[in-house]
Formats: structure tokens, C-alpha cells, sequence
């Protein structure tokens, strides 16, 4: 099979011993907490990936659009969460699936939308705000149990999101928002059952949350995802550390200018996405880190003072510093090794944000630390109307 | 056929209407510039724009991958420019275009590139930088004669491309970039013939500079690609106003929050991307500006002072205001109209750059104007190597 050195770039490159160790540690981290994990496949989007990620686990897997929800469902999976707000049109699609035997549930926050569902048959989780203020109610509103009502035997649980663990400073802060998580949904599930309306599933997490929790007390079930993959965000989050980020962007270097100091690789916005995430944590990220073809970072010689040998290596950190379409440049504090670098020579891209990045690609080659590639799993981009 | 109110979002939409004003636009300014239009079909990706692109012209085109290139030969384009910094591992594929009879030329700024070229039967231009600093050489250094020399009668011409003209905060800036567009083409062009190399093409173009250039002299034909669907920051840069923008994305409304003055859209960062380019042009941007299912500016009854009725309608600018996966959340400076927004609500929104909000879409639903869908035109997305 091939080597990173023969597969057409711009590619995206997963290290499945990464991400074996990346979905080992989120499945401790569900043991320790006593709760199940359901995976959250809208960032991997690959049943490979996902056969990886539910090992060991109850099954269930969480996805963020109908098409990833009928993906999986033809990969075998069948308990399956579809956690962004329902659109009552899409209830055939989803039914379809229902009769075929998928164990669908959706969400809602949203009076009508819960009158619409009551008799459709799925399961209903309500989503609940705790504190991100994206989408959700107040757990301590009249909304909630108004939607409880109206949801009766269709309601399955509560469901919530800490969104806004990904805006924190600090680690005090993220697990500040996991309490926050928990409290909040538990009080929600608190709530309907004191009405009388049942209550099963409390559905809590995000990444940062669920790596940094201390307790999730009451709640049944967590939904991290990115933690799969990892990528420069995570990595200030302290999600996981640089060298357990699983997916980077394979490139290949398409001009070269040492005058500027400068590289031009041929990943660009599209390949990389223009999230520009992980700049809030540091200096000179930009569009992402740029290490060699083995995810090591570009080194050269450089003369240490004081040093016993006159000379020693050190790491040089270069980046991409503008992303135009099919165009990444990229530049480094220190001078680029360019006697080792020709048009051609192949890089490696940690991106920003996985999930945008991630989208624009068909899938992944495999390897195991090396170079060595030794498979290709496919991705469920997009979603999953369009009829050319 | 369908309409508006049918397709599942979200998706994209392109005006056909405004397309073919667009294209006609160009094409005029290209008569009165005296140059050969080869429009950049990066932006559309689609056989069917090219068409309305090409018609009336020479029908030679611009892509950015050589996925593009095949599509657009199997498609019926023959002459056709490949117009990012060519990668010498490409050429077997690129090589098998040029044998089916595909008039396929590519560009290089590198020495060590233009002799491995130069017996490889495809015509290089070489690429100029005329002041955007990305790639390219300068034209009036050796590196430009160095290179014309090793290709020898590979030699088809010179290109470049005023990228900065994105940088420019006014029109006469933009136009100064257009001169020095030119400028830095014909020089290196004369530099070339004056040394016995013959050059024939000077090519030329960006979407700003191609829209506002005075005078092309000396170039042989120009590559504008964003004209053709416009998006925010073309309006920014007054390349179209915004009614001639032909490509916004049609989403649904899936929650409804009167308290926050906000509505959750289907269309996140995902199906809008990231790029938040024309966010310097005006406030209240964000990943897009949000119109009614017709595309026509969200209105509400509100007193205005001194009319003699009491009440006007004034329009309402509505915004994007933040993104993520698969969640846009909308909100305006006024009360949004919610007596006529409920969750299934549809509405467009016109995006900051439609090149990177377009490719993470497999291709159009046409319109003509109104809601009615009258065709769907896919997209080449993508490298095109991977199998998985």
C-alpha cells in the first residue's frame, strides 16, 4: 500500500494509535465518572472512527445531521442521538429510519415543535440552556415543563451542552462550566419528574467538559467528539496534548522563497478551513502548526550558548500565516531549513479546528505512527440531499 | 419541479439571473479593455456557470486543481490554465489531460520546476509577483530570465495576480493595483522578448481589478472568477452591489428566541464556512448577512418620524453572528419580526466569500429569480484522489 510520500495532497492523515489513545482516555474518563459515553461522530464522521470510539462502550453514538444519522444507521449502529434542534419537515426522513429500526432520538426546545413530535412516534430529548446561550431553555423556566407536557410519552430526557467551556480561560473555569452542565440538566430532570412526567436520560458534555469534570452526578450519558481527533484548540484547552492530536493535513511544499523566509504549501483555506480558533491561546498559529512528513517539528542546527558541543538542535515552530483557496503560506521567527526543503517536499498540517477542517475532505488515509498508510476511511460530509 | 419551500437545507441557491448579469458585466468590461476573458471557475466549480462564463468568448478557462481541470475538459473545455504553482508530481495526471487533447498549460515560479517542465509537453507560464506577495517572481529580477531560459519553447507566457487588490481600503488603490498588475506583466513579458524568449501570453486579473482597471495594455487576457456569484465582500470592495449577488445559501429556521432577540439557523459554520473576510467592510456582518426566502431584506412596520402615514416599512439588516458546526445564530439592532418567524421559517443568506461557503456544497439549485427551482447544477469539490 501506499506511503505519505505517494497519496495526492491536500490529504487528510490519521494516526489511529492516537486516536486509539485518545478514545481510551475518554472512555476513563466515563468509567471514572460513572456515566455512559456516547460518542459524538459530527466531528470524525466515519463509522471506522466510530467502531474505535463505541469499543467497550453501550453502543449509542450521537450525530449532528440526518445524513450522518442514516451513515451510521447503514454502519450498524442504531441508538442514535441527533443533537441540533429538530425541523419538523425533516420527521419522514427520520421516521424512515425509525421503521427500518434505528433507535433515533431528537431534540427540541421549542412549544411547537414538541406539539408536532408528541405523536410521531421518535423519542424527544428537551435541550437545556446552561450557560453557552446558543440554543435551550432555562432548566428553571416554565418552558420546560410546558414542553414536557406537551411531549408526554415521547419524552426521553434532557439534553445540554456546556458550549461555552471553549470560551474559558482557565481550567477553573472549564470546570466551572462542566458543574454547570450537570447542575443544569439535573435540575431540568429534576423538575419534570417532580411534575410527574418522566424523565430517563440526562445527556451532558463537550469535549473540554468531559476531559476536566469532576463530578457528573445525575447525569446519564456524555456526548465529547472532537477529543477523537484533537486539533490546536483542544490543545490549548488542555483537552489533550500536541502529541496525541490524531488528524493533520498532509501538503506538499509548491513554491519556496527564502528571501521572505517563506514557504507556499498546497493546502489553503479549503484544505484547512479559515477557523482561526486556536489563535486566542498563542502567538503564530494562524491556520495551523507545520511539522515534517512524521508530525515532528521542522528542525534545523541551531548554535546554543554555552553549550558543551557548540551546537545543538532545537524544535523550530513554523506556521501558516495566510490561507488564500489552494494557497497556505507559511513562515517560522527562526529561518526555514531550506537546504532540505524543494517544491515537493511533504509537510504536515495540525489545523485550528477539526471538525471545519476535516469537512472539506472525503476521508482519511491511516497510518500507525509512520508512514506507512494502511487504510482509507470514508466520511459522511454534507447533508445528503442533493441530486446532481 | 421543486421550489424553495421544498429542498432540504441547508443548500445553496444561485440566481441564474444575476449570474448571467454578471457574466455579461464582465464580458463587457473585457471588450472595452481590449482583452481576451478566460474566466477562474474556482468559485463556481460548475460546467453549467462556465457556460454562462464562456458564451461570447474565446472559451478558454482558469481552474485552481487539477480535479477542476478534468472536470472541465470532460465538460468540453479544452484550453484551459491551471493557475496555482504546478507540483512536478502531477504531471502523470496532468499529462494524461494533455493526451486526450486538452490544451492544458500550468505555471511555475521555480527554477529547479521550470527544467523539469521544460521537456514535458505542456505549456508553462511563468508567475509574476506584481505586489500581493504570495507567489511569483519579480519581474525584474534574473529569477524571471533564469527560468525563461530553462523552458525555453515551453514558454507560453507570463501570469500574475493582484491579490492585493483585496487589501485595498479604496477604489483608487484597487485601480493601482490594476496598473500595477499590468505593469509587472508587460515588463516581464518585454524582459522575456528582449532576450530572444518568446512570450505570447500576459495574463492578468482579479475580480476587483478586472471590475475597475482602466487600462489592460500590453496584457493578452484577464482570469476574474468571483464576478460571476459575488458575495459580501465583492460588495465591500464594490466590485457588484449587493442585488447582483447570485449565490447565497437557503436555510431553515429551527429556534426561536424572542428574549434574545435571536434566531438558530441550520446553517453553521460548516455550510457557510468561516471566512470572515468581509466583516472589515461594515459592522454586523458576521458569517453573513440574512434575507427572507426571496432574498429581499427582513421587514417589520416601524415608525418613522415625520411621515405623514405615521408608519413606514424600513428594512431590516439582519446578521449572522455567530457559527458553529451546524448552528447559525441570527440576530438584528432591531426586533426581529417573530409574528412571522416560527422554526421551519426560510430565509438566504448572502456570505462574506462564496468560495469557501460554496465548496462545502456538492452543487446549486438554479432559480430565476423567484422561488421557483428550474435545475441543479453540481460542483467539482475537492482534489479528486481519494477512493475509500
Amino acid at each position: 500500500m501506499a506511503t505519505l510520500h505517494d497519496i495526492s495532497t491536500p490529504a487528510l492523515v490519521l494516526d489511529s494509535t492516537r486516536l486509539l489513545a485518545n478514545c481510551q482516555f475518554m472512555a476513563g474518563r466515563a468509567a471514572q465518572l460513572g456515566i455512559r459515553l456516547r460518542p459524538h461522530m459530527k466531528t470524525a464522521k466515519s463509522a471506522d472512527v466510530a467502531r474505535v470510539a463505541t469499543a467497550g462502550q453501550f453502543g449509542g453514538i450521537t450525530v449532528s445531521t440526518l445524513a450522518e444519522a442514516e451513515y451510521f444507521f447503514s454502519h450498524g449502529y442504531e441508538d442514535i442521538t441527533l443533537a441540533v434542534g429538530f425541523l419538523p419537515e425533516r420527521l419522514p426522513r427520520a421516521l424512515a429510519l425509525a421503521r427500518l429500526g434505528a433507535k433515533l432520538k431528537v431534540i427540541t426546545d421549542n412549544v411547537p415543535v414538541a406539539r408536532l413530535l408528541a405523536d410521531a412516534g421518535l423519542a424527544v430529548l428537551i435541550e437545556i440552556d446552561c450557560g453557552d446561550h446558543r440554543a435551550g431553555v432555562d432548566p428553571g423556566g416554565d418552558e420546560l415543563l410546558a414542553i414536557g407536557r406537551e411531549l408526554r410519552g415521547a419524552l426521553a430526557g434532557v439534553l445540554t451542552h456546556g458550549g461555552h467551556s471553549y470560551r474559558c480561560p482557565n481550567m477553573e473555569e472549564i470546570k466551572a462550566v462542566a458543574r454547570a452542565e450537570r447542575d443544569a440538566a439535573v435540575q431540568a430532570a429534576d423538575r419534570l419528574r417532580d411534575a410527574g412526567i418522566w424523565c430517563e436520560t440526562v445527556s451532558i458534555g463537550s469535549t473540554p467538559t468531559c476531559t476536566h469534570a469532576e463530578d457528573f452526578a445525575g447525569c446519564t450519558e456524555m456526548r465529547p467528539g472532537v477529543y477523537m481527533l484533537g486539533d490546536l484548540d483542544q490543545v490549548g484547552l488542555e483537552s489533550l496534548p500536541l502529541d496525541r492530536v490524531a488528524c493533520t493535513v498532509l501538503t506538499s511544499v509548491i513554491g519556496v522563497y527564502p528571501a521572505q523566509n517563506k514557504l507556499i504549501v498546497d493546502a489553503g483555506g479549503l484544505a484547512l478551513s479559515k477557523d482561526t480558533s486556536a489563535q486566542r491561546h498563542e502567538q503564530h498559529i494562524g491556520y495551523g502548526v507545520v511539522c515534517d512528513i512524521d508530525n515532528k517539528p521542522i528542525r534545523r542546527a541551531v548554535m546554543v550558548e554555552g553549550a558543551a558541543t557548540g551546537s545543538v538542535t532545537k524544535p523550530l515552530h513554523a506556521w501558516v500565516f495566510a490561507a488564500s483557496q489552494e494557497h497556505g503560506q507559511v513562515t517560522s521567527d527562526d529561518p526555514l531549513p531550506f537546504e532540505k526543503i524543494t517544491v515537493g517536499t511533504r509537510l504536515r498540517i495540525t489545523p485550528n479546528h477539526i471538525c471545519m477542517t476535516a469537512a472539506a475532505h472525503p476521508g482519511y488515509y491511516v497510518v500507525e505512527g509512520g508512514r506507512q498508510v494502511v487504510g482509507q476511511w470514508g466520511r459522511i460530509n454534507g447533508w445528503g440531499a442533493f441530486q446532481g
